[in-house]
């Protein structure tokens, strides 16, 4: 187990099966061979969201492609528990941040949102999305999130209706409600999309909007203010300690 | 409110109260004047720890020394939940961030302990102390948490029994158990230790001692592995929600 757990863990699109052979991106093979120093006969795990966790040995060790025989089984594919984060963009350190951390605790897919104090325009989807992989792969998940397009609060509201999905929004003006206790009335949702705001918190009018949404949860998280990304944390948190997998 | 909720935010030492006159030290009048850029007649909020919170107005703008004129009671000082955070220093930038996160969510006071895994042996008192006091003016608390130096393991054991301590410690790789279910059978639990271990968990030496401290609570962070700095807002998020003041 140990020698395991000190192996380089990577996430790839290729099938994974017994004695299949799979072959590793320019980036990938650069990691492992000039970055982790592994030659052939290194052991390493693989996962690609579908066949569960498998252990895979080096054949050929290139700068810019590896071959990988895949040996063992490791765990079968486990279903995480449907449960997004939406969240408003933020700085660029505090949204990488808050890539890592939500993928470390466990969600299913990312819909940035845009709102009226969102701080910023912009977020480049293909970075989220390895940011989400390389997080995945250190907290030992065996999928990665899927990465939604920057989207308007109106609009994402009327996808997640769509979708029969539950909104959970944190309010951190709202009244005193316990988030545990909040959470015991809906436990057992299996849709869920925990919709966090900017810094500087929902505008009054979002704020009605949200509570106008049909049977939405609103969670409000202790009596202090936190910044965006320990809000994302500490929501994640409570939601999947009650209704996750926790 | 929304003037208050936008003027700069800040600790200080000296008594607070109804038209007293205070000085403010050359780092924060440089960060008034120069960064904010406030001048005479602008208004801020002051707290001390002891008094409550207390709007001011600026009498006398140098860039080495303001003056402010202590105004208006804002609020009664409150007790915050005697919750601590004992962690194990990490990387520079996550140390700064686990003290960030813990001042949001209330804790009391900063424990760093020397564990056979930790992967610093150094922690600047006085930086941790100004990390808190930052993250302190901006959460909104009333109070800073106390930062006592660093300390091993087993020193820290006997300091936490000695003071009548509740134990809560995280261990990844323990039996599943959730964390609400768990926090349940201890609410009401006064004086609360909440002990993150360093990145790679405790040692299996490290866990024995844990495990035999009397009443220590072993608590799992879901099934999936958290980086410290996660694990810390993690737990302090389910601990103040179970057992604190949310």
């Amino acid at each position: 187990m140990n020698a395991k757990r000190y192996a380089p863990r990577l996430y790839l699109d290729a099938d994974l099966g017994k004695d299949k052979g799979v072959v590793l991106d320019r980036d990938q093979s650069h990691y492992l061979i000039n970055v982790m120093r592994k030659s052939v006969g290194d052991e390493l795990v693989l996962f690609n969201g579908r066949d569960g966790e498998w252990q895979g040995e080096i054949q050929q060790a290139k700068k810019s492609q590896c071959l990988v025989h895949v040996t063992d089984y490791l765990r079968p594919q486990a279903a995480s528990p449907d449960i997004e984060l939406a969240f408003a963009p933020v700085k660029k350190i505090q949204n990488g941040f808050i890539v890592q951390k939500a993928t470390e605790l466990g969600v299913s897919a990312f819909r940035p949102v845009h709102t009226d104090r969102t701080n910023s325009d912009r977020l480049r989807d293909d970075k989220v999305r390895l940011q989400a992989i390389e997080a995945a792969e250190q907290s030992e998940r065996l999928d990665v999130p899927e990465v939604h397009p920057l989207t308007k609060l109106d609009k994402l509201l009327k996808d997640i209706k769509a979708e029969g999905r539950h909104l959970i929004y944190c309010a951190e003006r709202s009244e005193k409600n316990n988030p545990v206790a909040t959470l015991n009335t809906i436990n057992g949702t299996e849709k869920i999309t925990v919709l966090i705001g900017p810094e500087g918190g929902f505008s009054d009018e979002e704020l009605e909007t949200l509570a106008a949404v049909p049977g939405a949860t609103c969670l409000k998280l202790g009596p202090r203010i936190l910044r965006a990304e320990t809000a994302v944390v500490s929501a994640l948190t409570v939601v999947q300690a009650v209704c996750g997998d926790w």
